[in-house]
C-alpha cells in the first residue's frame, strides 16, 4: 500500500490542479495551493482500526499526508498532544464538557512543530537545500529545529518584538537569524525579495502547500480523540489562520473517508481587539479582510494584519456555522491566569484568548451548556515568561516561611 | 481487577514494612520509603498485550502505580515521550545506536513533571490539603502545576538562581512561592521547620514515597520502546537521583513480572565537575556520598550537594556494572548546541552533560560501537534562556537579507 495517497495540488479559490511532485508555492490565479489526495482509494485501503497500533505522533496518519516515502520523515515525536478536561472552569461556564487541546505538549512547546515537521519533510522530499521565511517567533523556531533535524540550511526574520526565546531556538539551531525593526510584514517583504533574489525555497504561512497538512493533524487527532464523533464547537486563537483552515481541511477530508457523519463542529475564529481583521470582514460580510493598520497586541502569535488565507478561514467559519470575535489584552491576560489556578495549565496568551471567547459565547446563548466545546491552546506559557507578573519574597536561610 | 496492585511501603535499608494507606515519609531508621507491589498478582492479572489500546500518557502502566483509584488520577497528559534515534551525532561518536529519550515534550517542559503528576494524585488520595517543598526550579514549576490541577495548596522555596521562568510557573498557578538567598539545601531546612511547625505535607525529593513512582515510569516506557528488549547503556544527568532510582526499581518490578530478561541496561550517572559527590563516593568506592562544599554547575537541576538518595543511586549504578562521571560547564554547553544544530533538539544543559558522557566513554571503550545507547534529557531549553548566547542583526525594512 501507498505510504501517501497524495495526488495533486489544488486551488482552492480557481480550482486549477498542479502537479504535486515539483516545488510549488501559488496559483497562477494568486492563492495558495491546498495538497488533494485520493481518497477514493484511501478509503479502501486504510481504517480508523489500523491506526490502534500506530505510534502516538502526528505520523500516524501518514496516508493522508504529503510525505511520499517513510525516510523522508523529519520528526521530533510531534503530535497526538493531550486532550484534558476542564471541569472546575467547565462549571465556573455552565459548560458541562468543556476541553483543552494541549499543543504546549509537543516538539518546541508550540503547535508550529506540526507544519514544521510535515513542511521540512516535504521540502527535504522535494529537493530543498535552503528554505527561508518570516515569523512572528514561533514558526520560526519549529522551522529552524527541523531544519536542523532534515540537514536543510533556514533563514529566519523575525520582529524584534517577538518571543525572546524564539531568538535562541533559531540561534542554536544554526538557522540564520535576522531581526526587523518592523511587523511581521516587512519581515515577509524581507523574504519575499531574498527567495526571488537567491532561488531559496519560500516557507512562508501558506506560500508553499504542506505546513497546513501538519497542521491539519490537529483535526484528525481531535476526532480520533472523540471516538470519531466529533465536538460540537472548537475555539481556534486566529493570527495567519492555518490552524483553523487545516482543522477544517481534515474534518472535510474524514467526512469523505467515512470517518465521521455530517455534522461538523462549529469553527470559531478568536482574535485579539488590537488585531482582528477576521473578525470585522466576518461581521461585515465580506469574503475577505482588509490590512488592519496600527494592529497590536500582547497575544504576538495572533498580531497578523492581513493573512494570506483570510478567505479560506472566512469560509471554514460560515460553512460551520461559527462565529468570529475579539477578546482584549486584559480579558485574555486574565484568562491565562484563570487557566493556570484553577486547572493547571499554564497556557501562551493567545490560547488563553479561547476561554474568554468561550466565556462570552456561552453567556450569549451561543454555545449551550451541554455541548462540547474544545479550546484550542496553541502553546505553552513558558515560552511567554512576560505575561507572568511576579513578585517574590527572598528569604534569608534562618527565616520561618510565612504562612498565607 | 485492581487498578493498583500497590501493596506496602518498605526501607530499602532495613526492609522494615509500612502501611502504604497512610502518609508516611521516612523509615526510623532515617532512610526513604519505597513503594511496594504485589507483582505475583499483577503478574497473573495485567499483560504486555493489554497495553497496546491505553493512551499514551503514564497512566497507561497504573497497575504498577500508587494511586488507588482512577478519581484520584490528576493528569495534564503527561508521559509517552519521544525516543528518537540520533544517527548524525551517532556517527560522529561513532555509535550506531545512539538514542535521546526527549523529557522535553510532556507538561511544563521537564520529566519533574511525572513525579509531580503521581505524588499529587496519591497526596490527593491520602487527603492531603497543603504540600510544601524546596526545589532548584522545574520541580517546584510542575508540584505548583500539578497542585492547582489538584486543589491543593503547595508551598515551594527555590534559590534566587533558579530558572526564572519556573516562578513565573509557581506564581501564575497560585502556589505560595518563595526565593531564599542559598542553595537547595537552605531551601529545604526552611520547608522542614514549616512542615513540622504546621503539619503539611512535606513533598521533598524522597521525603515521601511516591514521586520516585512517577518517575520509574521513564524505565517502564523505554522497555517498551525498545519493544521489552532494554538498551545496553543509559546515561542520566544526576542531582537528586530519583530518575535514575526509579528508572532501576521500574526494570527490576518488570523483571519480577517476567516482561523482560536477566540482562539490564548499564546506568550511567552523569554529574557536573562543579558538583560531583556521586561520582566521587563511586570512584573512592563508597556506599554514600559526602556533602559537595561551593557546588557550582550552570546546569541548575544537577546542582545538589548531597542527596538524600545517594547510597540507592550508587547501589543502581553498581547493581547493573554501570559507571558515573562528571563533565564541565563548557562541555555540556558545547553539547547543547551540538544536539540543536546536528539534531533538531534544543536540550537543557543537564540532558546535554549526558551527550558529553556518552562521548567520553566511548573514546576509552568502555561504550562499544554497536551498543545501543540512551541519552536521558530530563527537559527542554527553553525554559533556559541564559544557556544560549545570541546576538542577532537588526534589519530596517527596507533592507535586503545578507546571505552567509
Amino acid at each position: 500500500m501507498s505510504f501517501s495517497f497524495l495526488s495533486h495540488l489544488e486551488c482552492p479559490r480557481c480550482h486549477t490542479q498542479y502537479d504535486a511532485d515539483t516545488q510549488a508555492h501559488f496559483c497562477t490565479c494568486g492563492s495558495p495551493l491546498l495538497a488533494r489526495y485520493d481518497l477514493a482509494a484511501a478509503r479502501e485501503q486504510f481504517s480508523k482500526e489500523m491506526l490502534q497500533q500506530r505510534e502516538p505522533s502526528l505520523w500516524r496518519y501518514h496516508e493522508l499526508l504529503p510525505v511520499r516515502s517513510p525516510e523522508h520523515v523529519v520528526t521530533l515525536g510531534e503530535g497526538m498532544t493531550p486532550l484534558l478536561p476542564l471541569d472546575r472552569l467547565g462549571k465556573k461556564l455552565d459548560l458541562n464538557h468543556l476541553y483543552v487541546k494541549d499543543e504546549g505538549v509537543i516538539p518546541t512547546g508550540s503547535f508550529k512543530a506540526r507544519g514544521a515537521a510535515v513542511g521540512v519533510s516535504r521540502a527535504k522530499e522535494l529537493g530543498v537545500q535552503v528554505l527561508a521565511m518570516p515569523t512572528n517567533g514561533n514558526a520560526g523556531g519549529a522551522w529552524a529545529t527541523y531544519s536542523a533535524r532534515a540537514g536543510l540550511d533556514a533563514y529566519v526574520v523575525m520582529p524584534e518584538g517577538a518571543p525572546l526565546i524564539t531568538r535562541n531556538e533559531c540561534a542554536i539551531s544554526g538557522a540564520h537569524l535576522f531581526l526587523v525593526n518592523g511587523l511581521i510584514s516587512d519581515a515577509g517583504a524581507i523574504v519575499g525579495r531574498a527567495v526571488k533574489t537567491h532561488g531559496w525555497y519560500d516557507a512562508s504561512t501558506l506560500k508553499e502547500p504542506y505546513r497546513i497538512e501538519g497542521k491539519k493533524t490537529m483535526g484528525y487527532e481531535l476526532a480520533e480523540q472523540f471516538q470519531w464523533n466529533v465536538p460540537d464547537v472548537i475555539l481556534y486563537p486566529t493570527g495567519g489562520g492555518v490552524g483553523i483552515i487545516g482543522i477544517y481541511k481534515a474534518l472535510r477530508e474524514l467526512q469523505e473517508m467515512g470517518w465521521i457523519g455530517e455534522r461538523l463542529p462549529r469553527l470559531v475564529a478568536v482574535q485579539a481587539t488590537g488585531c482582528a481583521p477576521i473578525v470585522k470582514a466576518w461581521q461585515e460580510g465580506q469574503d475577505v479582510s482588509e490590512l488592519w493598520k496600527g494592529s497590536s497586541t500582547i497575544a504576538f502569535g495572533i498580531n497578523v494584519p492581513k493573512a494570506l488565507g483570510d478567505f479560506l478561514v472566512l469560509d471554514a467559519v460560515r460553512s460551520t456555522n461559527g462565529y468570529a470575535l475579539a477578546v482584549d489584552d486584559d480579558e485574555l491576560l486574565h484568562a491565562q491566569a484563570e487557566l493556570a489556578s484553577n486547572e493547571g495549565l499554564f497556557v501562551c496568551p493567545e490560547g488563553a484568548a479561547t476561554l474568554v471567547a468561550a466565556h462570552k459565547l456561552r453567556e450569549q446563548g451561543w454555545i449551550k451548556a451541554d455541548e462540547r466545546v474544545v479550546l484550542l491552546n496553541t502553546g505553552s506559557g513558558i515560552k511567554y515568561p512576560n505575561t507572568v507578573q511576579v513578585s517574590v519574597p527572598l528569604l534569608q536561610p534562618q527565616d520561618e516561611l510565612p504562612v498565607a
